[in-house]
């Protein structure tokens, strides 16, 4: 088992990453009497549902749960209410805790609901993605969608403790496993070469799951966002780097409607056109754009720009990210493979050639 | 005009009192260029609502607003839902500003709503019902409720000014006016007796609208709970006494059905019980009973259980509150009139007789 701990302003908590970690009441911080409410989906539900209550059980906790619905589209206010009913029904007060058990919906759903339910109360993420595990996880951003807008409405909430069972990755789905990887490669890219080079080592161990490389891996990605976060917790400044390929990866997922790509196939193709750019400006050169391009594949993730969809179609999209201020596109770049900056000043000729490298004739 | 400043751990703000302060442009912590959304319901929309509004757009500000429909039973999260879609649909990013024109069910929502979306942006307050000035637009509480209980859902969440304008309660309705009063006269019996005696001198001026007493009187209970929420933020302590009257006063709300008696009226009677049972422990004297009576009487407050309720109607509803803290009763009493303490071992028995004590034979 592996242990990264979040130091945040007020407070520190613990990231537990191991295997069978769902089954190992020494990770959660609870006790006997604990009244707790386990908020998962139908689909997360039979697999791992029963596994966790029983390890609860046996601390002496008194557990209940709520289902929502599978999918993004129930990330809304009315899946909170449906747990902020199931909390009142069955009698649960301010010392209660959270405890979100899937991907990184329910954590962003149930995150919000522990940070509103009478005014906050005691929260533990049990993420069961890899997207959520080395991402949404960490960092304590909580968000329901609107109807105009993703992540509208939210807080930033942190959890007591973090949970990841990395045997729970075997039982999904691999195109997800493989979207994961995009934000694991990303965080080498941006912010650590060595990491960079042990993926080139190590990735076909992770798309084939080996525990040993994923427990080491996910730890990796989490102390890089910890530090990131702790840096910058209102999101100004370092914080942005993460953002890699999200700008022309966010115009994909419009483009296409959500949910035709997943979010980290756009986020792969979109942090080549990234790296297209570098090279323009001549930061990176054509061996290290390769050698990302190269990783993504190995990852089984799309590299090109969506059939179908022109470099013209992005620039509209991209200046609609949440991410522009003030009109500026705002982007990060690489200035080296491990070294990502910002820059508002990029010029949309270049922005739209290296769009046009990342697309492939009809 | 007065100004009373809420120190907190991470900044303070400033609270404004004064008359015709709406159309002030200096109490406003904005600027050209500025975009805000006004939060307001129908009432008070065709009263203030152009007036705050000339005066943000006299500074320069780009102005829109989103109008509830007026009531308790308005503040919920379809209403927040609402504030959202307006948001949304007027493009109002992060560096909006949100501002609550209202009373308490205004401020609580708009505030939630200011905590919530993006994850928070700046909030104002404008209280314009006495109880909401003196109360709810201090300490940072916001809410909404669900079906099955009141103020169940919330964040803390502080604004960055509050603006009185004493000169809003002149169209309050005097019911409102006066059960504001029992939260005045509140703090005169929990902590502060030079106020408890100003007020036995200048109730008739308060029951009046007299704008130099209220100024005054406004002030002194915003400086009382701003002290009361900087020493005890996240109400463990001190912050408990504010709650004289309370328990009691929500056994009468349940047990009426909430709108039947305004809150204000419930707590006036509920501090009634509080110090008959005072009184039986031998802390006040006959005397300052019935001192604290002529009080809430000349503010033309109730003092005792509503007709027909039974004294044996109490217990169950106050064993429901949220206040009860593993199954204990816990009760806000006087030591003397301006020294409130909290007990959770209070004899049913004398619980009762001071509630009968407070009870009128049919
Ligand atoms: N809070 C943050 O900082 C942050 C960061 C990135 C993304 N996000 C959010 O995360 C969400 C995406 O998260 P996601 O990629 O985890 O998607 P997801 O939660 O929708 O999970 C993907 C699918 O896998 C299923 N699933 C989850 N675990 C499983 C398992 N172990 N076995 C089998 N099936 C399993 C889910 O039911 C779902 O169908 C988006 O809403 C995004 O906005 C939040
Ligand atoms: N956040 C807190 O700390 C806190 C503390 C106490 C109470 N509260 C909440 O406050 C709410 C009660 O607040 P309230 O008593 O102000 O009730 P309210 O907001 O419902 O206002 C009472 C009535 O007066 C009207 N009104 C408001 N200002 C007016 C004006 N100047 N002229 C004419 N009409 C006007 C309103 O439209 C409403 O009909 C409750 O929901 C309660 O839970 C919150
Ligand atoms: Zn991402
Ligand atoms: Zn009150």
């Amino acid at each position: 088992m592996q242990c990264v701990n979040v130091e945040l302003k007020e407070r520190r908590y613990p990231i537990y990453i191991g295997e069978h970690l769902l089954t190992d009441s020494s990770v959660y911080p609870l006790k006997s009497g604990d009244k707790v409410m386990i908020v998962t989906n139908e689909t997360i539900a039979p697999l791992y549902l029963e596994t966790v209550a029983n390890t609860l059980k046996r601390i002496g906790c008194q557990v209940d749960h709520v289902l929502l619905k599978d999918g993004e589209k129930y990330k809304t206010l009315d899946s909170l209410n449906q747990i902020f009913t199931a909390l009142l029904q069955q009698n649960h007060g301010r010392d209660t805790t959270l405890i979100a058990l899937g991907g990184g919906v329910i954590g962003d759903v149930a995150g919000y609901a522990a940070a509103s339910y009478q005014r906050g109360i005691k929260f533990i993420q049990i993420p069961t993605t890899l997207l959520s595990q080395v991402d949404s996880s960490v960092g304590g951003k909580t968000a329901v969608n609107h109807e105009l807008g993703k992540n509208m409405i939210g807080a930033f909430y942190q959890p007591i403790t973090v949970i990841i069972d990395t045997t729970t990755l075997n039982t999904l789905p691999k195109r997800e496993v493989n979207a994961g990887l995009a934000e694991v490669i990303k965080y080498g890219a941006i912010l650590d070469y060595p990491f960079f080079e042990w993926l080139e080592r190590h990735i076909d161990n992770l798309v084939a799951l080996n525990q040993q490389d994923l427990q080491y891996c996910i730890a990796r990605c989490c102390q890089i966002k910890a530090d990131v976060v702790a840096h910058d917790e209102t999101e100004k400044g370092e914080r942005a780097l993460l953002n890699l390929g999200h700008t022309f990866g966010h115009a994909i997922e419009t483009h296409l409607g959500y949910g035709n790509w997943l979010h980290g196939e756009a986020v792969a193709a979109g942090s080549m056109m990234a790296a297209a750019l570098s090279e323009k400006l001549g930061d990176l050169t054509h061996t290290d754009v390769a050698r990302l391009e190269k990783l993504f594949a190995r990852a089984n993730l799309p590299t090109f720009s969506p059939d179908g969809m022109q470099p013209e179609d992005y620039l509209p999209h991209m200046m609609r990210d949440k991410k522009v201020l003030a009109g500026k596109l705002r982007l990060v770049l690489l200035k080296t493979l491990g070294q990502a900056y910002v820059t508002t000043d990029s010029d949309p000729t270049l922005v739209l050639e290296a769009i046009r490298a990342c697309t492939q004739a009809d």
